[in-house]
């Protein structure tokens, strides 16, 4: 509640208040001790001074501006089989990308001994210090305690079971280091930066598993224990001969993931091995793939449905692999979830294409990097720490 | 974010900081500007001195104290065919109360002219004043628009369609009217009294039909429709010759409400025309009852599990009627989301039944209407409105 410096610096990314008077008449705070905040966001180059603003009489006071160039972000977006890096600036803009095959089962040190020198080459590429890394945000295909930046018990990731991100980032780079799922940050980077109207957003994810990603007024719900959104084990039915890599029988994922429609089109004569090899035969026009991808978008929607019974929300957004025949998919998809979910929860509900594509991940990853480090709390702390020093 | 007499208020009243000097050092207001916010305060009679303070010397600070008998709250929690209703202090705590049998199918008209009466016999009995009523809360069995307080298509609720209950009391109290859902209120009432260390909760209520009650982050999620929580709806594999009121096929609620089976235990010679009439059974140890029961609360567990993996919330409470039988609908409940729901999601999670039992309603919409007209930005219009009048 106290109008800190990084609540003032927040009123002045937002352009809500961008003189020291504006800030004055905006908080209530004494004209000294607006003084004595803007000082210290200027001492840490997080605002600069535009010059004089038009006035109607005397000194014009100095207008100020958010640097978006005074720090760096790096991201990572780790899937099973392949990832993609960023560097971005503090406005999310992204300065550099790059990706590459990646077997997440190579296990952590490997897997992030690579990761590490991507960053530095992305930094070198954009011409950025390391010093200047204000955070950094990594997306893992599995459950993960959030606060701890540890993936648990994650099933395709042999090694990476309560092995903590940040300590190993720790003597790397000091800033923080935000572990999350791969689909809840995919989920963050396509409500901010196509869906920032909606409340309430789901995002789906069909690749060689499916999952969830889950936004409720405008933040990621991960769950109690970092569990939710995992939608790939609920039980479809009829289809209780489908025994599921969990475990128990009739998963969604083993019924319409995409590793398991590769199985049954191997099985079939087809050529097919992984989740893509699904959508490149879909685009071929074959006539048995079309069919099961069009059924896998029923059997999602009938899970969806259940979704939209439960959370009413106002957009499903389905990426991964598979969404890339999305015209089939989301056929199915949508017929099943407006026939068994109530009219007023899909009234105005819209089933909707990834826009970001394999990108969604690393601008979700950015922005839940930059919402961290730019809140007022960290903004207040970052400050303290350096008066402390 | 500026410090306004509201978030004033709100330090005091969690006793955060109860002088003025703390409070001008909590929130970095000039001492001038906290003194003319505890002015507004003690003139609206929100909170009044307590006298002096220990001190260390020099003239003894004075504490404030929020002033919890400054007003009431009016509540009535209206289900399909019963009524309960309350006057709460502005601390929540419970200053009268009535239950009576009420059909809500008489029309907003007829329930709401008996509502007002029943508020003026409250009023009187515990010895308050109309005038001092602050907020009204209800709520009602149906989905409803909350920003506007009207139902909307409510199933059981004929004639109440769009129908504006704020519109309805405007002349009759000069107090905000908040509507919601009955298994909101519910869940809300669950979650401050009992709950309040769980982020994210759900509450069922199976009585003749089955609905849910979303907790997130100690919010309430209604959705972008306010249609969340409507899992009666959802379908249960293998019931495919269950036909529903809503139109559909196999929805739990068809297979696994309290009318469902009272409907089944009459059809097998049984006297049970309402979900009451089971627990009657199931208490008398009617065999039949006690087997239809578990296999519901395992059905129901079927789609709760679908719940976790979705939501992954911390505690399930399980209430209404049908609940009253809880250990047969709990085990049955628990059997099938501990086998259907990942390990990491049911690593800590609670089934409970309600502890509220009848009473959760009236404390949950009491809570609701408390911290709407208790939050900062409502308390500083309540106190503008009255400066301009």
């Amino acid at each position: 509640m106290p109008a800190s410096a990084g609540a003032v610096l927040r009123l002045i990314r937002e352009g809500d208040a961008v003189t020291r008077t504006e800030i004055a008449r905006r908080t209530g705070l004494a004209r000294s001790t607006v003084a004595q905040r803007v000082d210290a966001l200027l001492a840490h180059r997080l605002v600069y001074e535009l010059g004089g603003t038009t006035s109607t009489g005397g000194r014009p006071p100095t207008a100020l501006a958010f640097n978006h160039e005074a720090g760096t972000v790096l991201v990572a977006d780790l899937g099973a089989t392949h990832a993609r890096l960023a560097v971005s600036d503090l406005a999310g803009t992204l300065l550099g990308e790059v990706a590459s095959d990646l077997d997440i089962a190579l296990g952590p040190q490997r897997v992030l001994e690579w990761v590490h020198e991507c960053f530095g080459e992305l930094l070198r590429e954009a011409g950025r210090d390391p010093a200047g890394v204000h955070g950094i945000g990594i997306g893992v295909p599995g459950p993960v305690d959030f606060s701890r930046g540890e993936p648990v018990n994650p099933p395709i990731m042999p090694g990476w079971d309560g092995f903590s991100i940040p300590a190993w980032f720790a003597g790397r780079y000091e800033a923080p280091v935000l572990v999350d799922n791969d689909v809840n940050i995919m989920a963050l980077g396509e409500h901010r930066m196509h869906w920032r109207a909606a409340r309430h957003l789901l995002c789906v994810k069909v690749g060689t598993g499916i999952g969830c990603g889950i936004v409720v007024d405008g933040h990621i719900h991960r769950g109690e224990q970092g569990a939710a959104g995992d939608i790939g084990h609920i039980r479809i039915s009829g289809h209780d001969d489908v025994v599921c890599r969990c475990g128990n029988v009739g998963c969604l994922e083993a019924v319409a993931g995409g590793g398991a429609l590769a199985e049954r089109l191997s099985a079939a004569g087809h050529e097919a091995a992984h989740s893509r090899d699904v959508v490149r035969l879909v685009r071929a026009g074959d006539p048995l793939a079309i069919r099961m991808v069009r059924e896998a978008g029923r059997t999602l929607g009938e899970v969806l449905a259940g979704c939209v019974n439960f959370f009413n929300p106002a957009v499903i957004v389905i990426g991964g692999d598979i969404a890339v025949a999305h015209e089939q998919l989301l056929a199915g998809v949508r017929e099943v979830t407006f026939r068994r979910s109530l009219p007023l929860a899909t009234r105005d509900l819209r089933t909707v294409p990834s826009r970001l594509g394999d990108r969604a991940g690393v601008h979700g990853a950015a922005t839940m990097v930059l919402e961290h480090v730019l809140a007022p709390e960290a903004v207040d702390n970052a400050i303290r720490a350096s008066v402390a020093a």
